[in-house]
């Protein structure tokens, strides 16, 4: 794969804005020396996202002696994005200023028999509606909407090619929101997601490679590589829930035998509880989150057994990052996702040992284990930073996101932006030359 | 890790180089085609490289119109490459000129019991010297040495941290080897050197992200991602063969059960062919190369026993290849080192199907599996790499490889440049501005 010089202003783009997010008000000296780019592309680039209304020039730094030197901050207000995190029991919907502070929340549930794409499309149209008329954004201020579905994505055509919970096989996701929804839309899976909140704002930010571990129902890791997001020739990269880790172990719906998610997902957690107390009164059957939920409770309480499954899923779950480490010596791995956030401290200390029992020396003293410290839900905010960063990739392109199959303006009862304010294909390059009234 | 602009820079030194060697003559034009970089930039880097005379301009190309655009080639015998590939059983030193033809060759066994660091330091001075007179290059004409040795190895530092079949901890092997080689040195170990001589040289030169599976001895999977060699952030990436393939199997000298090594590194080969058959006349015990070649042999007649080894081996590998695919999603796969070359066609085909069995249909279909194109030895050749890749990097800076602990001229007894010719501390970008005599 060459890195085209487009790519490499596209990555010095999310480096710099990236950087002014996390430290406004910042000067340009102090982007080039956090970036180890030169002042003037650091310069370069800043004209660009002032161009583009996503920071603003706030004032002087005081200098001892020397020019003042101007100081730029992010434009709260400059714009909205919206994350869905679309789980195999819920959807979930955040809108974030461009701070990436949440504006507003709706949530769905999705029960059991309701997962049909048409039902999943009604929902996320539903929610995005709420969140837009909640924090009472106009919808031109709307830069996208980031969308994540669990299983395998083709990101290039907005096709969920495969996720296995729901047995869905090649739907075209993003055509069907496409119908409801005006925005531009882009569409990925949860593990890219945790990894890029990790990368833009959580653990992960200005550190070396990382590794980020997404602990669902699915599991799977996120690779932050060289600063940026490892996506692998076919934006698969990170399945690492299909790794083997117990040759001829438990079958798992992927169709092989002992693959990592068969013992660390929220369903393997509920197996090793089965196989340890089978009528444990922890255990809800057919219910995860109260089994998970019902986990950390009783771990709180210094409960044996859920001490004993919490040890057990972490004497794999060690083996696997373990492998994890050994192969690409990241400096940090960060446990993210629901189960994680739920069986917090006591899972991260039982890993960590069962990690440092399994790795070799070098690579194990080059690397730190932590849980995301992002305090709400990454993968929403992980689907609105594609968001984002599809809007910076649009920067003097003419298309940036996604288009539906239809030609015509969007159509559809639940269709969100009003007629004829925004059209879904419109970019923040095309909104720089045709402002939005 | 921030890419700074002198990475960027050094890895368009590198593509450019890389690209000049394998479709020389070629111009500006086609070099900035073929790399996606700029035609300034190309100009910029082709400039830096004739003034190295590592390239020369040859003439014009006939253009259909249009001004005739110069042509530039590789100027093979602009300078000298060494590379030295220590291995359990041997060690094996080719010198090469830049266009990365083998000018002469050196081999030294490695007996039982004769592997303490001293005897293997004088090992490869002598061989390092056989190959500089066997070829008749001036000592002032050899741009470096590049050493690979099994291992952990601390690359800056010059230090073999681990090398279990010798039990080496912490040896300083470049300053020992300092002590007898005048010049510059670089010290990194055979899975990384088998990755990058695919890089530039192989079947992974101009694609997408490709993973070097290294079967040998020890087993590794070196990661060319992204264009360039991911080494982690302590250089000890590519640990694969301590990857957990089978919880709590068979043990392995790293102190872990069931590591990938143990079932398909030529040891854990002998060892599927004595639980298959304990007294197969195949099996040569406490000589892995006469089993691996007796097995190779065995195939080609087609044996049974033999057939049915590598077709256990192919599963092992393949599900730890498929671990590898659903994980990084690489463009490429590729089987180097001895092992697989003499296994070849028979491992090749049934670690395929091996692969198709476990591994995602998304990734899956985006990757190609590959016996290395790399006709001589791959890890001499990566090694040789270093060395320029070393020359490459001190463009512009003051010191470029290893500095051992003695500020006076090297020393010893077998050193092999002439005093006064070539300090070790010499580097490209010293002699640009005094060019030796």
């Amino acid at each position: 794969m060459k890195r085209t010089s487009r790519d490499i202003r596209t990555a010095n783009r999310y480096e710099v804005l990236r950087q002014i997010i996390a430290e406004s008000p910042t000067s340009r000296q102090e982007l080039a020396a956090a970036t180890g780019l030169s002042l003037a592309t650091v310069a370069t680039l800043v004209g660009e996202l002032l161009d583009l209304r996503m920071i603003t020039e706030v004032g002087f730094e005081d200098s001892a002696g020397g020019r003042p030197r101007g100081l730029v901050a992010v434009n709260a207000s400059g714009g909205a994005l919206i994350g869905v995190d679309i789980a195999e029991t819920y959807v979930h919907v955040e809108l974030f200023d461009l701070g990436l502070n949440v504006l507003a929340r709706a949530d769905e549930d999705m029960r059991p028999g309701e997962s049909r794409p048409e039902q999943v499309v009604g929902q996320v149209a539903a929610a995005v509606g709420s969140v837009v008329a909640q924090a009472g954004v106009e919808a031109a201020r709307v830069l996208g909407v980031g969308v994540s579905v669990p299983g395998q994505v083709d990101r290039d055509s907005g096709v969920a090619e495969y996720a296995p919970n729901w047995d869905w096989h090649d739907v075209p996701f993003l055509d069907l929101l496409a119908e409801h929804i005006a925005y531009p839309l882009y569409l990925d899976n949860p593990l890219r997601a945790c990894a890029v909140a990790e990368l833009w704002f959580g653990a992960a930010r200005g550190r070396g490679d990382a590794v980020v571990v997404n602990l669902g129902t699915g599991v799977g890791a996120g690779l932050a590589l060289g600063g940026g997001l490892h996506r692998g020739v076919s934006n698969s990269a990170g399945e690492w829930g299909h790794t083997t880790l117990v040759l001829d172990g438990r079958l798992c719906h992927c169709g092989n035998h002992g693959c990592v998610e068969t013992y660390v997902g929220a369903p393997g957690i509920m197996q090793n509880l089965r196989e340890l107390s089978p009528r444990s009164p922890l255990l809800h059957p057919e219910d995860q989150t109260a089994t998970i939920e019902a986990l950390a409770g009783a771990l709180a309480s210094g409960d044996p057994v859920a001490l004993k499954v919490v040890r057990d899923t972490a004497r794999y779950l060690g083996a696997g990052i373990s492998d994890l480490i050994n192969l690409l010596n990241p400096e940090l791995v960060v446990l993210s996702s629901w189960v994680a956030a739920r069986l917090g401290e006591p899972l991260l200390d039982e890993v960590r040992q069962a990690v440092a029992r399994h790795t070799l020396r070098r690579p194990l003293a080059a690397t730190e284990i932590v849980l995301s410290p992002i305090p709400t839900d990454p993968v929403s905010l992980g689907a609105a930073t594609f968001a984002l960063e599809g809007a910076l990739q649009s920067v003097g392109q003419r298309q940036g996101a996604h288009k539906g199959p239809a030609k015509g303006p969007a159509k559809g009862p639940t269709k969100v932006a009003p007629k004829g304010t925004t059209q879904r294909t419109t970019t923040l390059a095309r909104s720089r030359t045709a402002p939005p009234s």
